[in-house]
């Protein structure tokens, strides 16, 4: 049976990344040996290494005066050092969801933190607006995506200060203009590469502002200055997420991304505005096009473990729900074919006949 | 030909670790899904995590009071986490090496660093001795593999506080006694997994002591209280770490280890001294069993390129030395054969009769 992957992240990947990826954990760059015994300081991972950042940074767009990395330690550990990085004295969040608030917890360790607004009461269903960011605030920090809720900031926002993202579940999903951004971070275990790689683009002047000594490898200069090979890097994700990247741009890099991610969310999104049994979590407005939260409507909130067989039997794989929000939740990330989301349409159109 | 992989770092694997990472980036656990799309909180990979800590501890024969990580980051992580979790005014350290040098200038951001003793005048051609640990030094930090000079600290030392360990390039060379130790840590590239995955062995008693608030990510109680799980961890790399400890316990454990590793360092070290053309670098009652650095008699000095070139058209790989010490280096970790020792040495005394 052909499996659908819905996980949230980890998540489906490219069969092109895949493959290559086997490739070479048996025979690297015809080397004769596997990519996760050769030395990163060998021509054959310099060479990687030099391609996946020009790579990202052509995809994206992204300004010369701006580095790519490619560290380790999770988006969890770019919550604090990015507050090490660029906090003076206060620095503002935006409180989109569990994410967002652990990434503002860890500013609390640095300085004064100002959450101008939050979507908490309302199990962060909303994205809010109409804020007001401190003017004297060295950053502002938003969550682009929020995985577990569902709901995604989907244009580049105008702010009065230097802006700075966590783009795990969205990197890639759209094109986005890089220069409205400081630093945009992320875990690349959802758009781009296996877990144990985290990108960083980060604007290079907006570095060594904040008179605080920094240990060496919380310093974004560390590995700017180094071409993000100061120590030893993810050696087999970074060759991941290279073939992701050469799969993207042979797709038609973003904008032909983001036409797919569009079309596959609005199928999904239809059938569960359309079908009597389920009904979406987020507002409308505020939909991610990553992660389609959906829950039974209430009358019929007893199928629900029903309906989560009934997917699991037709080959749906990582549907359940995170538990604050309960139901279902299909990730539709950029290596999600529509053909999976077809069947995921088809299997809550035959289970909506049943019932 | 026959490729000898004898690279410092990230370096050879065995080929059972090698073989069955291939199958699960095509086939995980017979998900029909790659281990890199599969979520980490699935019960496949929870079964991975859990199975790695337990041999972990089973083949290290880690008392219950400590716990394994694996982490991100790299030994370079830990240079600053061990003393942000354990540092309260004063840590003493013994520079051995270009990275225990870098271990104690991370230090420096915590409190007082006392340099009990180097080896940087003869270029850490040996391993100190005799030197006195201050009393009231919060730990003591030792890196016990300088991969760089090919020294190593090959017994536990018995010391009067918490003794800290790097040992990014001899954990699982030989039986230790964790229990003299209060963090050992270390890179997993060398004996263990690919680059991406960090080990961290700490006791837990020893945490929480210093008064100092830790970035979450940053805390060692963090992982420890989450069983290493707290975030995504580098998923693949410590599906690797697992092949490699199944590996290593088929091998009959640590013991049967140490006994290969001795031989193989025995059969290369009495070349350099027999062969008229070489000379090894380091003292040799502090010669590494897994880095074996030699160089070029004085009178053959010139010989250098050429030998160089002779061994790289015979198979051998990543033998020149490090720049600080020149000549070269034949890294001897678990995973390489006798074989590839002995056809090193053959090369060498092919090289010796053709001058």
């Amino acid at each position: 049976m052909k499996k659908h992957n819905f996980y949230a992240g980890p998540s489906i990947l490219p069969e092109y990344t895949i493959k290559n990826t086997a490739d070479a954990v048996l025979n690297f760059a015809g080397t004769g040996l596997s990519v996760m015994e050769v030395s990163h300081r060998g021509k054959e991972f310099v060479a990687v290494m030099d391609e996946a950042q020009a790579l990202f940074k052509e995809l994206l767009n992204i300004p010369d005066n701006y580095e790519v990395l490619f560290l380790g330690g999770g988006a969890s550990t770019q919550f604090c050092m990015v507050p090490y990085n660029l906090m003076k004295k206060k620095a503002a969040y935006l409180n989109t969801g569990a994410w967002a608030a652990k990434a503002q917890k860890e500013a609390g360790f640095f300085g004064e933190v100002v959450e101008v607004a939050s979507s908490k009461d309302a199990n962060y269903n909303y994205i809010p607006k109409g804020y007001e960011i401190p003017a004297d605030a060295d950053y502002f920090h938003i969550t682009t995506n929020n995985t577990i809720y569902g709901t995604e900031i989907k244009e580049d926002l105008d702010v009065n200060v230097p802006l700075v993202a966590d783009m795990s579940s969205d990197i890639f999903s759209r094109p986005i203009d890089v220069s409205k951004y400081a630093v945009i971070y992320g875990g690349a275990q959802k758009n781009l590469a296996p877990a144990g790689v985290t990108f960083v683009i980060v604007k290079k002047d907006i570095l060594g502002q904040t008179g605080r000594a920094i240990p060496t490898m919380l310093d974004y200069r560390t590995h700017a200055d180094k071409g993000s090979m100061f120590n030893t890097p993810p050696v087999l994700p970074v060759f991941a997420a290279l073939q992701t990247l050469k799969w993207l741009k042979e797709q038609g890099g973003i904008a032909a991304m983001q036409k797919k991610n569009e079309e596959k969310a609005a199928v999904l999104y239809d059938e569960i505005d359309r079908n009597k049994l389920f009904k979406g979590t987020a507002r409308k407005e505020d939909r991610s096009l990553m992660n389609i939260c959906f829950v039974m409507n209430e009358e019929y909130a007893e199928l629900e473990k029903e309906f989560l067989d009934f997917a699991t039997e037709r080959g749906m794989i990582g549907i359940k729900g995170h538990r604050s929000v309960g139901g279902f939740r299909a990730s539709t990330y950029n290596a999600l074919p529509l053909e999976s989301v077809k069947a995921l349409v088809e299997t809550m159109q035959e289970f909506e006949k049943k019932h």
